[in-house]
């Protein structure tokens, strides 16, 4: 069994925001060497997510609106957890959209349908977090 | 290590439907011989999800009513994504209910507690679409 | 290959409750001997979530009346499901908060961003319930 491991780095211009890493951890597989296998995708942060969904425009901004209607960034004062802190709407949000993706490796490629892609989905962004990348098979 | 994938297809003849697809991995990880290892079950698409819960006719009312209540099918209009399609609810459904899950396997069985039933969750059905299993192990 | 199997028992005093479970998934790492791999962390009951964020009591109270919000349990007669039951609200909180987490397991440790905590979310408790782990890797 081979493993493989890598970090991305993210610091994003404004709170909220998604970025498409599929190319980056399309990389990291050709990387690893490994043709066989399980791919995990998470975020290392407890206020973001990786998600796969499509990538289009559109639906980032139905995206934001519902999650802004679910949990609300403000009033900061209706959370008990923003005390020193303003980000309990991100903890929630990423509960919603999840920490991690686990992605077959097939022929040594992410094996994906037609329209999936990888996102990183910051809910509290503007300071530098990371996403773990690891992979383990043959 | 070994390795097996198999593909299930689905065309619903509803555009939401919750369909138990246990026997079909249960199958599936016979077929592949392996013993003891993680087996995923992943929507290849993106308005459909997989996951466990209660296989309860009840339950299921239950979901369809409250994700209809959490993003609305209807007014399309609503949806920025919903230019060309009408399908924006769908990937916001699925968000919810997560793309994957990840099982383990044990002396050749998926190691299940008492209740727990694999299902693949339509959100923007009556055409064909696909479900990934991949198992790894040994 | 090797593989490590471990379960964890759980009996809440309160219909809800958070509970940190990260030293136990911690020890069972060690048990395995494994050094680099994956480990599945999974609710073996369908009416709890395993899941990571913050240990921090505040957010603790915000899940609690967040979720309340999204799906009360009461009244009980607002649910199809709860004819024989009454717990058709622990169900669906389960979906939104996730059954199982998937954790990178890095010169025999589990591999954590700075406040990454895995937690048993029970939604309806006060009875013996169980969490299983499951290491693969070498």
């Amino acid at each position: 069994m081979k493993s493989y491991r890598k970090e991305l780095y993210f610091t994003t211009n404004k709170r909220r925001e998604y970025i498409n890493i599929t190319p980056d951890v399309e990389r990291a597989v050709i990387e690893s060497g490994i043709k066989e296998g399980l791919c995990l995708v998470n975020a290392m942060h407890i206020t973001a997510s990786v998600f796969i969904n499509d990538d289009e425009a559109g639906l980032h901004q139905d995206f934001e609106a519902w999650l802004e209607k679910m949990a609300p960034e403000k009033p900061y004062s209706m959370y008990h957890h923003n005390g020193y802190e303003d980000n309990a709407d991100a903890h929630i949000k990423r509960q919603i959209f999840g920490r991690e993706v686990v992605v077959a490796i097939t022929n040594g490629e992410l094996d994906f349908g037609p329209w999936e892609q990888i996102f990183y989905g910051e809910f509290d962004g503007m300071r530098r977090k990371r996403v773990l990348i690891k992979i383990i098979g043959e």
